[in-house]
């Protein structure tokens, strides 16, 4: 049940975040709190420099009133993605907005101190770049492509992740660092950036991440929909009716992933004698016009529709956002997947749903990531702490 | 992201809902407001009847320190919970427990004004039963069988309640009993009943109804995930791969509905040469002995089951639990959804999960529909209205 905290300077920053300047009797307004508890609040902010006076807003007479705005580049968050065999690390602004960012080849098998050292190093040169200083960090945020126990940031039986079981990648981070740390897996971190980016209109979101393996992010009321164990998502291993004989590298049989995640088109498309190792290849095969690897993305598609239509009709979304290595080939992804939701799903629950595709491409992953640290640190709970730290 | 609302009451409410009483020191120590504060409110909800003086704390010398108590007996909630052919009606108080109820068989193609007059005809008698006045009643909370869209309270074209599409619910019961009126579908409804009187330690819940039809209420971060247009839940008509040939009533072949429902296991039944009409006589056949209904109860299980493994795959809860009629033959339905539920899901996801019946019986709806009310009225941003009424 819904309680409100303690007087802070919560609700006003969370106004001001949207980026629209507001006077003090707006502010009090919109708060319903008093006047002068708004004007204490207000110093606070500006003491701990979240927010700036700026230009007049409009009078009714006389000397025009002071206005206040969110100061995006009060503070830093640091944001990195991890993938199998690639990492990407930005600096962004207090609105998520990237100011600067690296990326390499870097295989997750090299282990968590390898990895993350990587990270660490290079988080300090890319805040030397911009300017900043370890102080002006929030935190670090980090995506990582396994399971992540959310509550402890630690993977939990990572299949693709050797030697990081258990890791505690909040600890190292935080002693290479010395800023908070928070990890949970790429997908989740990927939803949230294309939720914040782009669809925080709406309540309720499914993400699926179509790369070598399949995902789910799930939006609920706003919220990251993480689940009792930060298990939640996980849609590469759920029966499809198109997959019933082919044995899932999870051991059962049916499994989408094992019919339409990136490794099981290249496998179909070498079934052809089209040479194709990876989801990469499938992608450059059908953007340069392979007839095979079109039709083989499209069927795909049909299979992932399947799943998404009972996650339709399970949670009555307003978008579905398709993204991933496989879902940049263009239409043919996203064709098939439309066809079998808008077939398999009940009116009410299709009748005003998108099937969209990520438009946040590459940077989705630090995006969230640091999203997940934003919205943390900038809470109406926290931001007294911001303030006094 | 959160916002602390202007002080109120309710953060106080909030806590003593719980029945522990508190003096007034921990009451500020656990809201984090100034003494004087939550002084302040405190008279505001004494004067509100809504919370009592009660004995005296433990005092660290001198006079004993007075502490507060929630009074659950201040007001009043009524609650409704229609089904196809059945209506009940409860008063209960601001806890939620059942105070009176009433019961009648009653046919929901009668149509709104026969069946919603019914409600507030007896709601009115219900009330003089229990000797509180309709100055008592917070509202009232309905809960009907098919899809409801929750902002509105408006039945949204649904299948088995003809002249309901589009009823103004809410209008109607407040022309005639002068109080706010919530609804919802049913499923939904008796989810937020068995969370609330059960398990409302968990934050992530998969309640599944199978009667006649076979529906779905999900509990996600603590609060009821109604979707986008209040559609969420809907399990009935997602794809089975043992149902891949029958025709289903929505017009869909393969649906879950179709081969595991209460008409379904009847319909089978009679194949068998069996007699059996409803739901209500697969049930009275199993728990009588009949070979035939366990055998076709434990294989819907099963059915049910593959479908409860993609949403436990997806949402990764603690706890599914089972309800509706058929869940009232024994153990048979609910072994066959634990034989395939932690077949398919990922070892993650059901380490730590339970798979149980319903407890509340029947009365799961009508507490569902009073707690709906009285989260609404007694949530921290409406504490003060209900003071000021």
């Amino acid at each position: 049940m819904p309680s409100s905290g303690p007087p802070s300077a919560g609700s006003v920053l969370a106004l001001l975040r949207d980026g629209r300047p507001r006077t003090r009797a707006e502010l009090a307004a919109l708060t319903g709190l008093a006047r002068s508890t708004v004007a204490q609040r207000i110093d606070a902010l500006i003491a701990g420099g979240l927010i700036s006076e700026v230009g007049g807003g409009v009078s009714t007479g006389g000397r025009p009133p002071v206005r206040f705005a969110f100061n995006p580049l009060a503070r830093v968050a640091l944001a990195a993605d991890i993938g199998a065999t690639h990492a990407l690390l930005a600096v962004t602004d207090l609105s998520g907005t990237v100011l600067a960012e690296t990326r390499r080849d870097l295989d997750i098998a090299l282990g968590p101190e390898a990895v993350l050292g990587w990270v660490a190093d290079s988080s300090a040169k890319l805040l030397g770049e911009v300017g900043r200083r370890p102080r002006d960090v929030l935190g670090i945020g980090v995506g990582l492509p396994g399971p992540v126990e959310y509550a402890t940031g630690r993977p939990v039986s990572p299949p693709i992740m050797p030697g990081w079981d258990g890791f505690e990648v909040r600890d190292f981070l935080y002693g290479r660092l010395g800023v908070p740390a928070m990890a949970d897996n790429d997908v989740n971190v990927m939803a949230l950036g294309e939720y914040f980016a782009r669809w925080s209109d709406v309540d309720n979101l499914v993400f699926v991440k179509v790369a070598t393996g399949i995902g789910c992010g799930l939006i609920s009321n706003g919220r990251l929909h993480r689940g009792a164990q930060g298990a939640a998502g996980d849609f590469g291993h759920i029966r499809v009716s198109g997959a019933a004989e082919t044995v899932c590298r999870c051991g059962n049989t049916g499994c989408l992933e094992a019919v339409a995640g990136g490794a099981a088109v290249a496998a179909r498309l070498r079934a052809l004698g089209v040479e194709a190792a990876s989801s990469r290849d499938v992608v450059r095969l059908a953007t340069g016009g392979s007839r095979e690897a079109v039709d083989l993305l499209r069927q795909a598609g049909r299979e992932i529709g399947q799943g998404l239509a009972a996650a339709v009709s399970l949670l009555n979304p307003s978008v579905v956002v398709v993204g991933g290595t496989l879902a940049g080939a263009g239409e043919h992804l996203i064709a098939g997947v439309r066809e079998i939701v808008y077939q398999r799903s009940l009116p009410l629950a299709t009748q005003h749903l998108q099937i969209a595709h990520a438009r946040t491409g590459e940077r989705a992953g630090v995006i969230g990531a640091a999203v997940m640290v934003l919205e943390h640190a900038l809470s109406a709970e926290r931001v007294d702490d911001l303030i006094n730290s």
